[in-house]
């Protein structure tokens, strides 16, 4: 049975095609491919990923690695200089237990605090490196001291990862591409310099996974590219054909040329970066925008046609899917035969 | 037990004190008070509402009002322009059968479509009137169409409504309080030079309230004023020590001056307007802001002052409070004695 509307929709065609696309893409460049699952928080779809050669899972949290082992994830990396207190460092510690897991450190402090804290777990670290992005991670000359003191502390290093955010702006996919190969090159230099080696080197963004420069790394954690969303339509990293996921709502109201549907920034999210076009687009309409957006109203325009009768129902596209898919705690799936249902499971596991 | 950062925790002093505030305000003032529950979600908050004098709640889905139904609340309006298909109508009908039940018509065709559905059904119906948000809504002059449509469909018409949801914007809650004064006096001159009454005349916003024209309303719906946030603090309709509401975070990383916290979109949302200084604000750093915003990390910048030390907690504001909220299943809630948790059991009821 269909849902009442604002329900979120994933058409499994287009995910599957989007899932092989990236997997043949990854081994043709020789790159491990290890998607980030905060995008779909969903066992069902990391299921999907791992079957079709995916190394393992990303991961934001504890939480969410939680989540994944305990749907039998075996292979974990928390992409996040966790700060570790001593609540914290059980659940890493008895997670150790159960799969293969690394997490991220960035600074000294954090290295020797893990290793204080770990001492005699299996885990591996890698140091974030900053590439550009200027939001965690340290320079790229400085990765060693970070990889020294891990080292010092007992910890084992598995090796530097980045995550190229900057990539998220127009025309930005290829030059942030080369930054990230010229910061990960530099910091496994430094790294090789002191006398360590990285056997892991992992970056990758959806904006700027075609132009990974792959003689530069050894993985990509892309997380968007299972569903897109109309950030990455309109940075031109994904076609509308190739949208997996949208928000189904209905016609509620209607004024002076604009209308109104019933979903707003509690299913779409609010994310709107300055270069977005509006709050969202509409996949039929593509010349339509969603200029306002509150909690259940999402405010649609559309020149010089009229809006579209009251009780039609719409398909948005949320701006930013990751968000989104945070929102609910189901996503009906459209394959060939009736709806399906995949439980986000990791929905809320922030930490 | 303290739980893992990030998590959100309400000050029960503040947030009572929030309550007794309003309503003693609304009394005075000679307005029902009746809170819009779609900022807190949480049936225990909703009866501390109705303890101090509420008439009933405001929500803004079905979903919501059948969630408040099952916690006993007895009298919920929907102040939203429902568009009822045969499915949404069986819900309304059955929730009917349970509760005072009204909602929001703002079309000739929504009164039509709700009142062949819902024959017989004991709910009433309020027009939403246009008040200057330009979202939903009829303008004041067309009320008595759709207020016509209504009663001819079979429908208890039982008076208007607005949301002023323009008060959010610096300077804009006097005049927007005098829009909808003027738009919901308007609107009821013209009911009743068409036969018809208002017996329910409903407005209020947080950031219009203080400035409400209380001779023009029977009523008001504000929903943020029990916890405030950091786009009340900024417009100056709360002061910090009133805000009841805070995400606690780990400081995880640092440099260059700036610090990164765990708590990003994923659990503050991404509100933030043209007008905000920022993506949130720090309770007990007033002059640092949240400069930028992940999923799982605010990046905080403060002049002239080093950041605090890896490991600190520190109280992050939300930008908008009902976002933060929808985000999460539990508040936790200091008062006295231990930490109390409350459930946010409405969360997600989108539909």
């Amino acid at each position: 049975m269909t849902p009442g509307t604002p329900f979120l929709c994933v058409d499994l065609q287009r995910l599957l095609a989007n899932l092989d696309r990236t997997a043949a893409w990854s081994a043709e460049h020789g790159l491990a491919l290890r998607p980030h699952a905060k995008t779909h928080k969903s066992p069902a779809l990391g299921r999907l990923q791992l079957e079709r050669g995916a190394v393992g899972l990303t991961v934001a949290t504890v939480g969410e690695a939680e989540l994944f082992a305990d749907h039998g994830v075996t292979d974990v990396f928390i992409a996040y200089p966790l700060w570790l207190d001593a609540a914290r460092a059980t659940r890493v510690a008895r997670l150790a237990d159960r799969v293969r897991l690394t997490f991220g450190v960035d600074s000294i402090e954090s290295a020797q605090q893990s290793g204080r804290l770990l001492r005699g777990v299996p885990v591996g670290v890698l140091v974030e490196v900053d590439s550009g992005q200027h939001r965690t991670g340290v320079a790229p000359h400085e990765v060693h001291r970070v990889a020294g003191a891990a080292l010092d502390a007992g910890l084992s290093l598995d090796g530097i990862f980045t995550f190229p955010g900057h990539s998220y702006g127009p025309g930005a996919g290829g030059p942030v591409a080369a930054d990230e190969a010229r910061a990960l090159g530099h910091a496994a230099s430094t790294l090789a310099l002191a006398g360590h080696r990285a056997l892991v080197v992992s970056g990758g963004s959806t904006p700027s996974l075609a132009a990974t420069h792959s003689e530069a790394l050894t993985e990509v954690r892309p997380g968007v590219y299972v569903f897109g969303d109309a950030q990455q339509w309109e940075l031109g990293t994904c076609s509308p054909e190739e949208i997996a996921l949208t928000c189904c709502a209905t016609v509620v109201s209607r004024s002076g040329g604009r209308f109104v549907v019933d979903a707003g920034s509690k299913i779409l999210g609010a994310d709107r970066p300055a270069w977005a076009s509006g709050f969202g687009r509409l996949l039929d309409l593509p010349d339509a925008r969603v200029v306002h957006l509150s909690e259940h109203h999402a405010v649609v325009e559309r020149s010089g046609t009229p809006p579209p009768p009251l009780g039609d129902r719409v398909r948005l596209v949320p701006n930013h899917v990751c968000s989104a898919v945070n929102l609910v705690d189901t996503l009906y799936v459209q394959g060939d035969a009736d709806l399906e249902t995949w439980q986000v499971a990791a929905r809320g596991r922030n930490s």
